[in-house]
């Protein structure tokens, strides 16, 4: 068996020293949606003001991470704009400051990464003040807010995530450059493109040159589709002569049947995906895909929990060399049901077995397949429903009442 | 909208106090199965060395659960009598000792119990022991060796929980009773019955008589058949005209298509679940049902996170009159959705749209039932299978290749 | 290979003496389903006018399932009883009389049947009489006027099929008695029984009383439902010490989600049953699982297409000695692929490729199982239903759409 | 009501005269899957000696398909060119030559299309020859016997269908057009194009260019793959300012599972195929989309029984002015339930219901989608294997249990 991470520690070197070097680095996992499975974030807003609320919960998960093989602990700093933070006010139970959020954010990350020998990364994500048709500079000055703290608070690299258009992405990258940190960018785009219809390809391109050292996808989209998108990322980069490290860190749930906007318009968003969540098998061949499409920056978003993480480090253990400290309760493929007391259990300790199920949901008055919100809207309801101010909740309630779905 | 729980502390209440009023206890989550993915609890095994080994990741589920509405925690000493930890000892990366395991349970869990206005609960399960034909005072041994533990630690009162034989159960609750505290007693059984046929009716009837005064179902089926069982149950107390208070705490997974034993005969189980996990809408309905039957002591077993036993105090929050602390991070019925900025989004801010949504598992190549492993099982292979000594590997799958699924 | 049925004509013998002496006897399939999508007989009314109408059509019909191994032919008379013809006369292009549809069914018949060594069985159905509660010797004047019919053109024996009520049953079988033919009574029951709630066992008994040789279920239910249903039959007869010969005709529908009225309530009756469909190889299993609970007497009913009822017949075909002629145009278990140019379609011609199959439905968006109609109507709307007269049209809208499915 | 086409008789029109005047024209279903479900056409060889031995069903299918509304009714002349009869001939009972196969099918087929107005057209598919790479003036000289025929017989018109490769396609068109008849040409292949990889708006070039006054596509895919497929070639055809009708009869099952061979690949083909199949309602969809996409002769393949040819002719019946005589045994979008005695069975009886209705498939142990055969075929497995001369029996068994699927 391979030896376990934690006898490794060899000293910590920078996210760009290692990718130079041609290693895997793993990435985190989804900390909106755990935390708000454990009862720390609000669906609707997902802000993480638990930082300060609850650090206890959020050290805890990162603690997690780092045992299930970890390299990087991103602060949980999503959507901790001010502007954000600001027009979700009225969800926070008592008014806690952007700027408390981000630092309690850093603190918690570095302690937590300090038990193991992973980097801290600070992240930016998409903010209002873009949706709302601020200008570059004021977008800008957002980003700048919580870059001076995690610069104060002396985070590894940055990293601009979450993100629909790739003008924002692009200001983003240009923002954090400025503290001389090695900066990734990731989109929550498919491969149909950004909301402005930028083909994968070119974002890639563009986020280069605006100075991302790493690039690729994060959120919206299942493992399969998000790969997809890197390819033409990649495919992008190598047509106009550029170079990247590539990075992925998808949904942890199936969205074979979701649009351009991903799994925010399926149906079952955001309180009836559990149908959809990836197995730890799912994950391990999610793995070996990314690795083999060149990507070695691999980890996760919502859905990911600590366990799938392991998988993306036990799938990926043979070319590394070692385990993650998890793995100690974890056999591989199964392998920890050899001792069980029926022979048809034992009979599943075999990587065959879990590689080839075919899981059922138990739900068979549920079909495999949703159609996005979008697709029964008749064309009139779109309309009227993207002129947010037109739009009544009792107009809505109509509108919906006459589509058939 | 109904207070939060916090501000309403009044100072604790013994379990029968509480269900002799009429008042409705809400119970915790599964230990082993949450664990097992934040990387603390190992499948195959099951033991709970994590109160040793990471005292912190036990304590913070604990609090987690308690955060949801939980009334009772329950000591973190499921399979930790002496023979099952011996049994499993090459697991475990240091050995530790039973005491010590169960002995840290008791502290932890009292920890957070004092952290709110919970209860503790000291918990014994089924024992290798009887399953290896050990006799009677052998099997009381083992049992009264947790007790003293429970005893010394001075829990509020004990569960005896997960069986499959009802005589197993019964000599547990009679080891319980011992200590002059109140005795809980849940079978992991359908309505099929125990593993000896012993219908659940019959099954209730003997626990009461052993001195359990709270009975019913954990573990091994959905919520709907753990219902189904529990009513069975009563109905056998009322014929035999004894009274009992009534408790379950089903699985969180959909397992329509499991046999008489339940989950674990389950081809997904336990590495494949996934697609069966139960919503928090699921919870909520079943959450009703149970008070419906008449059933007081309400919780959840494997699969059950902290979100799920926060829909269980959501549900019966008009009944109780308050709402748990996590609810400060939840809109009933996802009406933190009404701020989202698509309206198609914010129109899944009603619970017409969650309590009627059947959700896809984005999975066309899965089935929605499996067949539980035994069924595929000829009979000649299975009598072989059973002689586990005869059994070796080899044979195993030479028997699993002959057969056709 | 076994020899064609062709070369071993052998003279005609009846069906009570075929049946005494262990021979199994086939039955044809469902008329008014296959002739609905041939264009002949209208979804609704179901009457069989098309014996006057397109007399050509209906021969054909009974050709193939000569041809596929019947050796029985019914008269297409189902649903021609005078008041249902008439009660459904507005339907009828040219109003044809009750005498006329029943004369030419008996004549089609017993010309195909010639051209084999089938037998003709004429067949009554339940009545629109017994529903609007006329009178015993009312109905039983209904079911008389048929006979006089089938006497005079001397059927080889009669069938009651297709009723609900067990009462009506035996009034028809007592009239039918009355020919001196041999009679076979079949009740479109599930295993909860009759519409009065008498169980199966005690339908068989009161059957066997009236004068019944023959007994079972036709229609409503899907194979394996109706295999259940005839064992309670079949432990009736038993437990009573009465004789019979079995019989089952059911459904070539998948129906494991239907309730006490059968596959009518549930929403894909009757136009959206596609995907429902047994195949050939379900039908195997079917007549394999029939043949070993006793009964000798099998065909089938609605969706029984010919190649349907020639699987029953290759099933058997080891016992019998003998294949049907459609077995020229069809290779046992597929291996007419044999022969096909791709070496993965030619791996199909085996019975273990077929029979393990678990065929997809290529509709992504359809649940495997729907509620009869019946289960999402609330008790108020039910009781306003059930209360015909005062259900306008308008009403019953407004009830379903007060209605959550 | 349309009135019923029956009493429109108008004198027989040809078909450019009908297509260039606008008329929509409706082609027939599928005769080799529907002969083979009623006994008279072996899978595998799928050849059309049915019409010398057994003229009657094939008269009555004709006939059938006349009174669902067919304008057109093809001979029965699929896969009846004389090198695939005698490579077959060992299929066949009596060897029956290929010169009688197809008289009788002409004489057939117009016998009944003057029971109507409906044209005559003779068709020829794709050949051994052109497989077997025999030469140009060969394989023409194999269509050349069959025009022969169809010249003596005076066929109306002319249908070169369900070719894989354009080339053989374009040499079939060249051969028909010497009879100066109108030649339709409808190849089999998907979105992505012949199986040489020529692309669909290439092929409808060349076959235009080659003298095809119809060019669409045929069999292999589902309606919403074959109606992509025409919109390529229609694409192809402005591209390259050609002009040609457009005409498509595609699969009666749902198949978006399926390869760029179509559902031969699907491991249900061809006796699992059931619940693809697809309803009444899904062909007036077709219809309406295929009609709205501007093609104008709009047909089925395999799978399509007379009531989805009926489908089509309703849901054009308010372009066209008339219903087809079929209809007389059918109410549109299911009014003739409107007198069902139960209430929700009535309410069915409206348009909404049907058309939003998600059918179940009542097998909750099997999927929605397929993996084609080849997908789960190693490279190796597959070169193996296409070596047809290499691949013995034991071979490929071997090869097929070393994969997993």
């Amino acid at each position: 068996m391979l030896p376990i991470a934690k006898t490794l520690k060899q000293g910590k070197r920078g996210i760009l020293e290692r990718l130079d070097a041609g290693e895997i680095v793993i990435g985190d996992g989804g900390f909106v949606f755990a935390l708000e499975k454990r009862g720390y974030v609000k669906a609707g807003p997902w802000t993480p003001e638990a930082t300060v609320e609850h650090p206890e919960a959020v050290r805890q998960l990162h603690r997690e991470f780092l045992r299930a093989g970890s390299n990087v602990l991103q602060t949980f700093t999503f959507y901790a704009s001010e502007d954000k933070l600001e027009n979700r006010g009225n969800y926070v139970a008592e008014k806690i400051s952007c700027q408390k959020v981000n630092e309690a954010a850093c603190d918690i990350a570095r302690e937590v990464a300090n038990e193991g020998d992973a980097l801290v990364a600070g992240g930016v994500s998409q903010t209002p003040s873009y949706l709302s048709c601020k200008d570059k500079a004021e977008v800008k000055a957002v980003f700048r807010k919580q870059l001076d703290i995690f610069t104060k608070k002396n985070v590894d690299f940055l990293i601009a995530e979450y993100f629909e258009h790739v003008e924002e992405a692009v200001w983003a990258v240009e923002v954090l450059k400025e503290s001389g940190k090695p900066v990734a960018a990731t989109m929550c785009i498919g491969p149909e493109g950004d909301m402005h219809g930028v083909p994968p390809g070119q974002c890639a391109v563009q986020l280069v040159k605006a100075g991302a050292s790493i690039i690729g996808v994060n959120c919206h989209f299942d493992p399969d589709t998000a790969l997809e998108t890197v390819k033409l990322m990649k495919e992008g980069l190598q047509a106009a002569k550029l170079k990247a490290h590539l990075m992925t860190q998808p949904l942890a749930f199936h969205t074979p049947d979701c649009g351009k906007q991903g799994f925010i318009d399926l149906p079952e968003f955001p309180f009836g995906l559990e149908p959809r969540i990836v197995t730890r098998w799912d994950v391990q061949k999610y793995a070996r895909k990314a690795y083999d499409l060149g990507i070695r920056y691999i980890g996760g978003c919502c859905g990911f929990e600590p366990y799938h993480i392991r998988a993306i480090a036990e799938e990926l253990a043979p070319e590394r060399g070692f385990l993650p400290e998890a793995s100690e309760k974890h056999g591989s493929w199964g392998n920890s049901l050899s001792m069980h007391t029926k022979p048809w259990v034992r009979a599943r300790a075999r990587k065959e077995y879990w590689e080839n199920l075919k899981p059922a949901s138990g739900r068979p008055y549920c079909p495999s397949m949703s159609k996005p919100d979008g697709w029964g809207v008749t064309k009139g309801a779109r309309e009227l429903m993207q002129q947010k101010e037109a739009t009544t909740e009792q107009q809505l309630k109509e509108l919906f009442q006459k589509q058939k779905f």
